[in-house]
């Protein structure tokens, strides 16, 4: 954050990052500092082994809770200036005419909508969303509801993603950001607009939808009983905010397209920002942070959540109630290549580059002096070997070379597995210390509205200073830079051969294996 | 036993199981009942991962030791009518003028010799010796010998096998029956003679090996300070004996085509009788136990090597010492097909009817709900339906049903196990109770010798009431049959088809892995 000019060192924003497990507050100085935080869990239902859900209503009341608990923290709430939100994609709402829910929100992960999706997606679709068929966009959900649910869908007056039900509640607007609303899949992402052939193909109508507003622009001011209620002196601006991949790559700098922000969570996402529209399996496109510019995602379903999978499956219970942390420690002490075992990650079915829904985890080279610590290695080179299919895959695509990479995520805490990504891919990776990065980049987008606001000189937010301020956007954000390691290129070039050819030479085994399968064994997302 | 009359109550035989582990006796009555027993260790050194060896002054030190202590155990010694060998196959010595070993022998699981089989294994010595180019025959182990160690070869005035070097103590004759020779490699099975054309390829000459005689027929009577050393009062007859697998095959009753001997051990060996010389690839021939019929065995590396290896790496440690036992009664749980999960069981390689060296064990379907139980229920199937893929194409080959197996080995004892390999083949199988199979079969031809000689009338044994009585095979030996369940037959067909083109589909990926490791790294068969 170095060298960042600190102006109006009184002037704060707050962001929000409404995720799938918490409402997660910040207020942030313009240098990015974040002065008082705050954090309240979400619940998920699972009525069903692959359904996923949540209460809106919850999200309000954790929103509010997390925002006026941070409010709380501050000295002078009158110094926050603007609230911008980000948020998990693809979950959507249906409301009544009154704003209520008609049914619980329907998550990314559900999987209830296999049969939609294999009936309605298509190449079209994914020319016109940027979205492959898959799991997550809401339009597969929104055509189960059609035909499962229609008595919601027509009493439905507002269909919308997540920051359009908080920015109905906090400002009475029901409107969005494109880079939020994209991710339902119902957007022609050429046109930046709803799409009439996506909003039939979902059994809709375009009056349910939101406004859609660009991302730091305004929505609107806080209602002022919201405002009251959050212990704000007056109704700052909601600024129009993105959802929460995006925003991390905003919060981490990665707004070049040489630069990638990959976050090894539970999945594995790994972004970069592109001028001008292009769909390709190769990576999902979404609303990029300016109209014009789009943001490619590259994504594999299993990879921290692998990583635990096999420590809770086949590691030592542990003294501390974490099981496997020895496997963490015998596997850096297996060889690269883990004596001949390779691993295809697909615990959770294959996306970019193969979108195969029947895909799943395959080990094989097994022999007998193989450890559970052989098999943790093999998992962590899966992945590593995946990401280097998704990095060349997206340069093939794009012809623009991806040079560096700003890690986050539960996965990238292991040294080890760093180590192994930076060695596979032979690219340097930073691995940044920011805890919330999706919020830091709602905040950077908060900002960007507070000195556009100021340059305009129309005096409401008294910061004409701020006009002339450089931008706030971390171009380098704090974190520890991990360099790849020549002298193993070659070996892992050999073993990422072999890769290669894992996935199409068992394609056809897990078309028939899916194939014996009862439907009522056939695993859902619900490992996700 | 029931059925069988009881001739001569008073006379025994004595039979010697010279296994990899151990030298073991029995005193054996006409009718099969053990009256007497002892059993000594062997060791077996390891000079480097993949080399596997024994001291043959041992194997001759725990048989004398175990033929001893059996004596011991009778009330009259002067009952013993002959003693028969059965012994570890392929495993041979190099001995010099005096009949002292040159150096350690080298076993059939000893791996050193993969370039020699690589360089000399073809086609024209399967056909010849009946052995397709794998790591146990011997004469590839005698090619590395003679460019590796060429003066232990010029030296040797013996190189022999298991039986001819004990036969040579205990009688002081250096010969061998067909069956136990034939195990080396070096014998044209059509001809039941040595092979010049092999005996020249492995290096060898002809006068180092040992003479040939027919099963069942007397090699000669031990020396006198022999007999009196093992408590003997008389040079009993040394019957020439066969193979372990062979005479657990005679032990075990499988003397007709349609019915074969399972040895669900460390490895799976499933042998059948034959009438004419076949040789396929589907399995591996050994002379049978009369002149014109031969022994067609197919095997797979890693049986319950591969279940204990499951225990003990992905296992709970287990309060008596033993790990994974949970794992079995998990495994019982987990529905046919392991919920997904398929695995190939080539953790030592394939064997029939592949033949491939480079191959290893891959599991393929792996999601999130898997455990270590699906992995164990998935591996004790994986070796279900490898059986079922040699009994199939044992079949093709010879024209004749397999109708029943006959099972023994340390894997016969888990019920669970036995009834996955019943339910998978759709075979009856019997459980065999006889701990001692091997040498029960050597028994059987001591026995044949006995009753013969006295049809002879020579008197020499004074034993004229044999002559009629009916031959002492156990037809039906004592055990519990298990029988397979048709209503899971659809579901195990359905995964035995898609198991069935696993290993087409991993083979490239196999090669593939072979070729990125390193020498050092590769994994031998020291897992044996």
């Amino acid at each position: 954050m170095s060298g960042q000019p600190t102006v109006d060192g009184g002037g704060l924003v707050l962001a929000v990052d409404l995720s799938t497990t918490a409402a997660k507050a910040i207020a942030s100085t313009t240098d990015g500092v974040v002065v008082a935080q705050a954090s309240r869990p979400l619940r998920t239902a699972q009525p069903a082994p692959s359904q996923h859900e949540q209460d809106a209503e919850q999200w309000w009341a954790a929103t509010q809770a997390a925002i006026a608990a941070t409010v709380a923290q501050l000295d002078d709430p009158g110094r926050v200036r603007a609230v911008c939100l980000t948020h998990q994609r693809e979950t959507f709402v249906c409301l009544d005419g009154e704003g209520r829910p008609l049914r619980p929100a329907i998550l990314w992960l559900d999987g209830r909508a296999h049969a939609e999706i294999a009936a309605l997606g298509s190449a079209r679709v994914h020319e016109l969303s940027g979205k492959p068929p898959d799991t997550t966009p809401a339009i597969y959900k929104l055509a189960w509801l059609a035909s499962h649910e229609p008595e919601v869908l027509r009493a439905a007056a507002r269909v919308g993603d997540v920051q359009a039900y908080l920015a109905a509640r906090l400002t009475g607007r029901w409107a969005t950001s494109h880079a939020s609303a994209d991710t339902l899949g119902l957007f022609d992402l050429r046109r930046l607009d709803w799409s009439d052939e996506l909003v039939e193909l979902a059994g809709l109508r375009r009056d349910q939808l939101p406004d859609l507003v660009a991302a730091g622009e305004q929505i609107a001011p806080l209602t002022p009983d919201v405002a009251r209620s959050l212990g704000l002196p007056s109704p700052v601006p909601l600024v129009a905010g993105i959802g929460d991949g995006q925003a991390a790559g905003l919060g981490l700098g990665a707004t070049e397209p040489g630069i990638a922000y990959l976050n090894l969570g539970t999945s594995m996402v790994l972004g970069v920002q592109s001028r001008g529209y292009r769909w390709d399996p190769a990576f999902r496109t979404l609303a990029g942070l300016r109209p014009g510019e789009f943001t490619l995602e590259t994504i594999l379903n299993a990879a921290a959540y692998l990583a635990s999978w096999c420590r809770e499956q086949f590691g030592a219970a542990g003294s501390d109630g974490q099981p496997g942390r020895e496997l963490e420690l015998g596997a850096s002490r297996v060889p690269i290549g883990a004596e001949g075992l390779v691993t295809l990650p697909y615990w959770n079915a294959a996306q970019t580059p193969y979108w195969d829904p029947l895909a799943r985890g395959a080990t094989v080279g097994w022999h007998g002096r193989h450890t559970p610590a052989h098999l943790y290695r093999s998992i962590l080179e899966g992945v590593g070997f995946e990401l280097r299919l998704h990095l060349e895959r997206l340069e093939e695509v794009t012809g623009t070379p991806i040079t560096s990479i700003r890690a986050v995520g539960g996965g990238a805490r292991s040294a080890l597995w760093i180590q192994i990504l930076t060695d596979i891919t032979q690219r340097p990776v930073r691995v940044c210390a920011a805890p919330e990065v999706s919020a830091a980049g709602a905040a950077i987008l908060a900002w960007d509205f507070v000195r556009a606001d100021a340059a305009l000189g129309d005096g409401a937010l008294g910061d004409a200073a701020l006009a002339d301020a450089a931008p706030p956007v971390a171009a380098l954000p704090s974190g520890r830079d991990v360099a790849p390691n020549p002298a193993v290129a070659a070996e892992y070039d050999a073993l990422y051969a072999v890769y290669r050819t894992l996935y199409p030479a068992l394609r056809p085994i897990f078309h028939a294996l899916a194939a014996t399968a009862s439907p009522a064994s056939a695993p859902g997302p619900s490992a996700l």
